[in-house]
């Protein structure tokens, strides 16, 4: 799809931040420096990659452009040069992150409705667009993959894709529908995070 | 292809189970209400998935028909509704889940061999297709997968897999040939939960 | 791509090599016998199967030519056998797995140039070929995988792929660049162990 020029530059802004998400878990896991740009690249570019495989768009976008491929790598590179900064920038960082959901989840909705997929599909789809990365890192780091943990994290992603999607089929243009979804999902994942809110567990 | 109503139905059934499966196994590792219903949906389609990603049959069966969607999102409800009187079915659970694999395993061998797949190559992705959402939900789920452990299961595919490209080969029908393998898979799955059967270690 | 049949009889060796590996993983977590020759696949084909996914070069190669998955087994089956004097044979072991993951590298980044893909993403390609096998490996068996964490592994390939890719493009026919590639991957891989160089640690 031909992305409009603000849409195109929040996709950039969620690859570099993702990229500086996937570096930061390397360091944690005490991984050498190529582990860090390959956690970068893989958590930044991962989601997109699941979402090009399963719709059989390819060769996978992230390798049809070299400027993904730079800009991940950009974002590891900053998370190694500012480490010891970074702690400090949590809290802008959570801001960023929750902006790279919003964006990657109606991205992957409006592709997939525009590749023909009906909407309950396309929803799923973009979730997995939002949230692919985030859980190839966690594997590939061996943790249990966060957003089917505890937080409001892909429940926020099913709600702003949800919105995407029907907006989008009851003709609002796609700019004001995916800016709607995007924006509710940075704000369903900013509040949760401030008030604390949690899903209930399963089986309680 | 076009299923047949009974395979068909057999093919849903069997996306119903491993989403109660996947749920099951969220509800263990105390995952939350978003994570039970990935895991349901993972463990369901997963193995449809990869192996419509490895043959390029895009996009992936599940994203065109909501019902799969659907099927997989009802056996995650049911397994966070009934969490209490789920351990009470455990055994027609075992029951249902062999039942499960034995479908899924030859229709993903059947598929192959309709795509001009070679004949040990069918017979692997029927195996992936199998076995490959269980094999997803344990690695989500943080654990090292069932099937490369101990019990006859995937072995039971392979046997499955095999009579069925076989008697295909053979110029015997469809119908009768997936439901032979689908059939001894399910025995064999269910003999060996019943008197124990386990393969060698490996290095023994 | 038509490979020159040297290139075929080391790709074929490279599958071999990786299959042992696998097999080998498998033992160290008391698998039983399927899983290792589950492991022992995984690990000899993966790295192609990720490559052709990403690529949309469908139904993945090791699908199409039963040789491969013959050649995978047999692997597998070698380390069942011989597992007693494999310990003995380390040595030849690593020297083998540095030459698969030379050959393996350069093929996925000669086979993605070919495919129109740019230099940067076709190097990233060659890396997910030679490395991906056993990723998938290491996150089957519950280890955080090894080319993430502290040897010269990925690194190697990256020279390699870069080199491979950079010859290319300067007009040098792909025989010499891509021997000169998977050359230098594996006297760099096996330098590396012998005088045991690290890279830096992320965050130090």
């Amino acid at each position: 799809v031909g992305l409009d020029p603000f849409f195109w530059f929040m996709d950039l802004a969620g690859v570099f931040v993702f990229g500086i998400s996937g570096a930061i878990a390397a360091e944690r896991k005490a991984m050498d420096v190529y582990g860090s740009f390959t956690l970068a690249i893989v958590t930044a570019l991962g989601g997109g990659m699941i979402r090009d495989v399963l719709l059989g768009r390819t060769p996978a976008a992230a390798f049809g452009d070299p400027l993904y491929l730079g800009i991940a790598s950009l974002g590891g590179l900053s998370a190694l040069v500012f480490s010891g900064q970074l702690s400090r920038l949590h809290f802008s960082l959570r801001y960023m992150d929750a902006l790279g959901l919003g964006i990657f989840t109606v991205l992957g909705t409006t592709i997939s409705l525009d590749q023909g997929i009906s909407l309950p599909g396309a929803i799923l789809l973009g979730i997995l667009s939002g949230t692919g990365g985030g859980m190839l890192r966690d594997v590939l780091s061996q943790e249990v993959p966060l957003v089917l943990q505890k937080e409001i994290y892909a429940v926020a992603a099913l709600v702003g894709a949800g919105l995407n999607g029907g907006l989008l089929a009851l003709g609002v243009s796609v700019n004001v529908s995916a800016g709607v979804g995007a924006g509710v999902i940075f704000l369903l994942r900013i509040l949760s995070l401030r008030f604390d809110w949690h899903l209930p567990r399963a089986g309680k």
